[in-house]
């Protein structure tokens, strides 16, 4: 597997892509509001940044109140979402999400409980 | 610029990376003592994992005493980590790092102030 995107929390998503822009050269590859939140992705040639900013409560309205922005999780992308939960099943790892559900930029995806990948929050995604 | 690798804080790098293998397939690229901590980079096929163990006091240390395990910084891959410090400048970006100072893997490094990067920790290096 390879990594698909880092997760960043903001507040402020076009801000953030502006300044990333400006700072290390990257691009908006795709911007969208999805699952109540302005998403937008920006290209790093290799993978992508997923900016997350809320626009109502939910998982990402809590971790930027509980602790300012930050990396919220790494996505690894592969072929299979159902061969890599079968995975993780046969090791014991707690699944935040038993089957693959729509994810932003109509991909599928699949996150794992950080209690058991030590202490980071993964998503599986199949593009 | 591209995405060089994510920095892992974690208090066993070598049970992560097994782990990491077993779930992910990911395999181990490298690994060294370094500035009191065990790094071990996962080799993800387009960028890397940094596992970052501390030995000692330090950062890491107490990002872990404070928060426990999670994702410490992103690191972007230059071919000019000065220029890039310079746009740093430029943009009144506050630098932890005024010059490049050898980093893990015999890597040139730079980390800019997360008040400036909308609250991420952000790493160049230079290969």
């Amino acid at each position: 597997m390879h990594i698909d995107h880092a997760g960043i929390a903001t507040d402020d998503a076009a801000g953030l892509a502006a300044l990333y822009g400006d700072l290390f050269g990257l691009e908006i590859a795709h911007e969208e509001e999805f699952d109540g939140m302005n998403v937008v992705f920006l290209d790093c040639g290799n993978c992508y940044l997923e900016l997350l900013e809320p626009l109502e409560g939910g998982t990402i309205a809590r971790y930027l109140e509980d602790g300012g922005a930050g990396i919220h999780h790494l996505a690894l992308a592969t072929d299979d979402i159902d061969a890599a939960l079968e995975t993780a099943r046969e090791h014991d790892v707690a699944l935040v999400d038993e089957e693959p559900r729509p994810g932003a930029w109509g991909h599928s995806v699949a996150f794992l409980h950080p209690k058991d990948t030590g202490g980071i929050l993964i998503e599986f995604v199949e593009h």
